[in-house]
């Protein structure tokens, strides 16, 4: 197993040493001349956990800007679906090779992504060296043909890296997949192993829409159709009550907050404190970039640390309560033992340069990294023991922009 | 006068080059070969309009993440109020330089200042190179003795600069000073040509009592002593009826919108759709760092659009609108020809790397700026015709953090 020494870096405060072996941290206090593969001067920088991005399209970069300021209808009928109806396989992949170079720049090394040709996605992943939970979209008008050939995938498929990438069973939302499907779906979870995603509640109408067709409210039905439980993440959650908190706190759903996708939407206030009093399972996504418009989860901690003050007052949501689900929360809902620095877990973190100005004066850094810095103040990223950017450099980005670029250009030719 | 002549560079879409004569853009189409004292090869960036923040109090940087997710008075008693008395003119100035150097690396060159000691934030941004209108704050418990010195002080005072610095009447606000104290700083605002600067309709606390103890808002008891007027910047303005908006509308008072500051503090949601409708003149600050806690305009806007959007719906506060408050409107609030890229006017600017991911694709550079970039996506930063950042570089930076660390240090142990 190859090593890595971190020397000088500050750690809770502190400054050490930490010794990486494979894909783990091995110590956290390790010898200043410790032999080591690589050895990386952290000297003037603090090592804090990655980001864990519960929900996200990732794809959808290719869109970033395309429309904005615009009611729901209008935005998805005559802008998104018409500019999605036209890409391909490789604009699919050009998509998802750009927004794995926006996360790596803003510290991301996990997603839970939900789009089309999920083969395409877990190329980009793949080659970019992070980590994901690649949503195969199942939805009831791709026809049975369709859904049967997406299940034997999801079935049959084998991770091409060493652990990095799982697929996810992704009913869209109940108005898309019906009870026999979002049954099915359930089912090919449990028996492969893997994370269902879908969305959940995201506005007035998707509950009132449900409450019609089926008597109940999408959690009650989901929950009535048995397809919730702990390797759920439910994207959204905004619309919700106290009882249906309960659920899907007895349940163990994870639920993904998207503060900026639903304040750009309009889509309603997330109930954070409600929910952090029921004890429920709260983790951080960014969306896609069309309603955020980019996948920062550093800018996503600070809209949700806001939104809740907002909401409710002050002292809601701490900055250290919203970074622990921006990371720790995230990555045990991906299953991993990551989103931590400890002995043991898996290697991901954040190299932030203390002297960049808003992280000056340093009474809490945490409270800098949530509320005051932004991503300029990453030096170093690492995922599963290796940096997938060192003193700033991606290798690779020049080219992942260029093709993101053709990439739209032949699709508006399209 | 000294010659800028600016290359390549992207202006509305389109590459031009840019001779800038002195401190105004000369021609926004200059030939490339044009003799010049400086050129600056701007290929792969664009020129936006640079930020007019019109309301902060930078010294408080010092205190940067001090205090964080309190409820107001024990965050003002316990924590805030005991620090700041211990601050002394050397910190209100290390504070100060603080601030410049963030402002300078997120693109503002203008602010609006509120705090105590104007002159050593004057010195700190005669040093700096960007601009400001720092406002001398007066309140009641001053005493009398205090209150005609600073008075004085704004009525002898001279810019050491070229231009660039004016000073403010501060009365801090309607609770703190008392008719005769508004109607002094409003008549020495008027006899200096200055601008008066206050905290107005903060929070539903202020509007009750003010209503106890005079019969009538802030707004309205402002209007009703004659204050209010076209030099007027009010920072805030959360909790206004629709009379009141006709009142500031009426008398061209300017608007400052704090949007990340009402959120932390819970303040309440400002009322854009309703102020715009009003034909009221609006503009962007970002409070102090003790409540934001940051001075960047750049995620400021994409707050004030999102907060407006979560309020009322998706159309709501367009990008170009949002971006027009922070740049256009700051600089005529400023009284200042600038915040627009157009020959004649002052020349300053913000170069983007189009290079950078969350400027791709470039759809809308605005809706990229406001909604996906951060301060990472900025090269250089140009005041009053001169460079104060050049490919990433502020002159004097490593200094400025280690004075402020300095003062952070001696005020705690003191």
């Amino acid at each position: 197993m190859s090593t890595l020494l971190i020397r000088n870096v500050t750690l809770n405060g502190c400054t050490t040493n930490i010794l990486v072996s494979g894909n783990r941290f091995a110590s956290l206090n390790a010898d200043a001349a410790a032999q080591a593969d690589e050895v990386y001067d952290a000297s003037g920088q603090a090592l804090v956990p990655s980001f864990f991005n519960t929900h996200t399209h990732a794809s959808m970069t290719l869109l970033r800007g395309y429309a904005d300021d615009l009611a729901l209808f209008p935005w998805l009928n005559d802008h998104i679906w018409p500019f999605e109806a036209k890409m391909k396989a490789q604009d699919i992949y050009a998509g998802a090779k750009l927004a794995a170079l926006e996360m790596i720049r803003s510290g991301t090394t996990w997603f839970c992504d939900m789009y089309w040709m999920a083969e395409e996605t877990v190329r980009a992943v793949a080659e970019a060296g992070i980590r994901a939970t690649v949503g195969v979209t199942l939805m009831d008008n791709l026809g049975e043909a369709e859904i049967k050939r997406q299940l034997d995938f999801l079935a049959g498929w084998k991770d091409p890296t060493n652990g990095r990438i799982r697929l996810a069973v992704a009913p869209h939302a109940v108005y898309t997949a019906g009870a026999d499907l979002l049954v099915r779906c359930a089912q090919a979870a449990r028996e492969n192993g893997q994370t269902l995603t879908l969305h959940v509640s995201e506005t007035e109408q998707e509950v009132a829409d449900c409450i019609k067709a089926h008597g109940m409210s999408p959690v009650r039905w989901l929950d009535h159709l048995g397809v919730l439980d702990g390797n759920v993440i439910a994207a959204h959650v905004v619309h919700v009550d106290e009882e249906e908190a309960d659920i899907l706190k007895e349940r163990g759903v994870w639920i993904a907050h998207n503060p900026c996708s639903n304040m750009k939407l309009s889509s309603g206030i997330f109930a954070s404190d409600m929910l952090m009093k029921k004890g429920c399972r709260l983790t951080l996504g960014t969306d896609g970039t069309a309603s955020n418009n980019n996948l920062d989860m550093r800018e996503e901690m600070k809209f949700a640390a806001l939104l809740a003050k907002t909401r409710y007052c002050s002292e809601t949501l701490p900055a250290e309560e919203v970074m622990r689900w921006a990371t720790r929360n995230g990555a045990l809902a991906a299953g991993l033992d990551a989103g931590v620095i400890r002995e043991g877990s898996l290697a991901d973190g954040i190299f932030l340069d203390l002297e960049n100005e808003r992280l000056v004066p340093n009474f809490n850094l945490v409270s800098n990294w949530v509320y005051a810095a932004d991503t300029r103040a990453i030096k170093s990223v690492l995922c599963d023991g290796r940096f997938v950017m060192k003193d700033g450099v991606v290798e690779g980005a020049e080219e992942t922009i260029a093709r993101a670029r053709e990439s739209v250009k032949a699709i508006l030719s399209r």
